[in-house]
């Protein structure tokens, strides 16, 4: 069988990762990378990881997608979900009818917005549950967990090529499972992220800090608590112990600072819209109050607005 | 009619001000100062206000209320609340049966601290709604407002103290009125406090910025609003017309970085306990949720807490 062709766009900790581990389970996989260019080009992306370190070099690296020679059979994107970056004018001039799409990124919504701009392209949905961060041009640091879910959209398509990909990353080393429903996936997802991205980007505290007292600890299960209302009356039925663990493993891991406080304080954008904007938007669809989700994406922005005016 | 002599306990912004007020109106003002002692005995305080420059020269200047020579009329005390600072053994040295205690304080709860401390003592609670930092030991900036609201407490005490030193004020220059019920008025500033003072301390955002998108201004209206209806639980009746008032006058004035974000920017202890706390407390016991008021109060405590960890 001809190895299977993949073009990361988006190359930052979590493209650079998983990139890394499709080559490793036997991909050829290249990368769209500008941030370190000439380091990444020359050296690949050295990827210090809790499993074993290991090196990845792309087969091919370039600056745009359009520069790829060939046309990948998968295109991985793992860009930051901002408002100011176009995914669709990103890879369209890579897409032939047969390339699939694979999205490893925060927020709701992705997979229908891909489907409407590329119709004849499948669509797969992954959201990742790992620590992992920059540390500098071609070094990441993967710190805890990797699990990957996957899984088609819509959720009734044929999954064939989801299941190919799941196969890649197992080889390379990851825990990747076909989720039956991606977009409930990323509820779940959003159920720990909500309380612990912008409590950490607003107030400099890692983990430990923010579940450090009895209240803390409270709210962030209310915080929890009003996404998972929000999710299910959106129709996505999230399980009774979702929460209990997410609070159980979160005291358990090392002291972790969540990628948006990384971004606040290096001064990059935050995926502000993505994620808490998604949530609000659908509460405000159904009509319902999400009083916490609400504050913390107007103190964010205010960070932002307070930030600029200096 | 001799001088009525008064101890200001507490000599930072509100301190100076009002004290300067009461000297200006014909009373024999001393200060209790730690901070800028020497310059304090010296050249008195300067006050740079809005309604016209002015000096305060206390009577006595003094590090503790012990070495005060005589015993004053009146107590005012404007130190700040804090849970480190225990304002009755720094006042009980200087207090005879016959002194007055007046406290323009936030938070709630403080005159019955008191009462409970000196029951021969007569209390006033104060309120002020003033804008006035500390610009450097010695300089008081007075940039808005100074309206000042006093009443007995319990409500139906006996009035002749307070409305002798209500006729001081107003003769030094102060919009002062008699409150008939001075708890509802603590509530009623509590609500512009709760969302203002933690929003402008945790984003750094001064009251335009705070009041500058639409969502933002429906936030702190919703915030206002918590506060309200945890108030009308505990029996006080709150003008409807109040949060609208609020919004309206906030709008107008000039951006004002509230006390809250200078102490935090300048490293100070901030009234999180006093005014959070409180509210909190009073929520807790008619057992109805506050989500706005619970994740501010974490928030500070958190940026607290990160700050200590660094």
């Amino acid at each position: 069988m001809r190895r299977i062709k993949i073009l990361v766009v988006g190359c930052g900790a979590v493209g650079a990762y998983y990139g890394g581990r499709l080559s490793a389970g036997g991909a050829e996989v290249s990368a769209v990378a500008r941030t370190g260019f000439e380091t990444i080009k020359k050296q690949g992306f050295r990827i210090k990881s809790v499993s074993g370190d290991f090196l990845f070099k792309p087969a091919q690296v370039i600056k745009n997608a359009a520069d790829y020679e060939g046309k990948p059979d998968f295109v991985l994107v793992c860009a930051k979900v901002l408002p100011e970056i176009n995914i669709e004018s990103l890879i369209k001039p890579v897409l032939s009818a047969k390339t699939s799409i694979l999205l490893i990124q925060n927020g709701l919504g992705l997979e229908a917005k891909l489907k409407n701009a590329f119709p004849h392209n499948h669509i797969i949905g992954g959201v990742a549950f790992i620590c992992v961060f920059r540390a500098a041009p071609g070094i990441v640091h993967h710190t805890d967990y990797g699990r990957l879910r996957i899984g088609s959209w819509p959720k009734d398509d044929d999954r064939s090529k989801a299941l190919l990909i799941r196969d890649i990353f197992i080889k390379g080393g990851v825990n990747c499972e076909i989720s039956d429903d991606i977009v409930r996936t990323r509820w779940e997802k959003l159920i720990w992220n909500i309380p612990f991205n912008p409590l950490s980007a607003i107030t400099g505290a890692d983990t430990a800090v923010i579940l450090g007292r009895d209240s803390s600890l409270k709210l962030v299960r209310n915080i929890m608590l009003e996404v998972k209302s929000i999710a299910e009356k959106e129709g996505y039925k999230i399980a009774p112990g979702l929460i209990d663990k997410y609070l159980a493993d979160t005291l358990q891991m090392r002291p972790y600072k969540t990628s948006m406080l990384m971004d606040m304080e290096n001064g990059r954008p935050i995926e502000r819209d993505a994620l808490l904007g998604a949530v609000l938007e659908t509460a405000k669809a159904h009509n319902i109050r999400a009083p916490y989700t609400e504050i913390l994406n107007e103190i964010l922005a205010m960070i932002q607005k307070a930030g600029e005016n200096k």
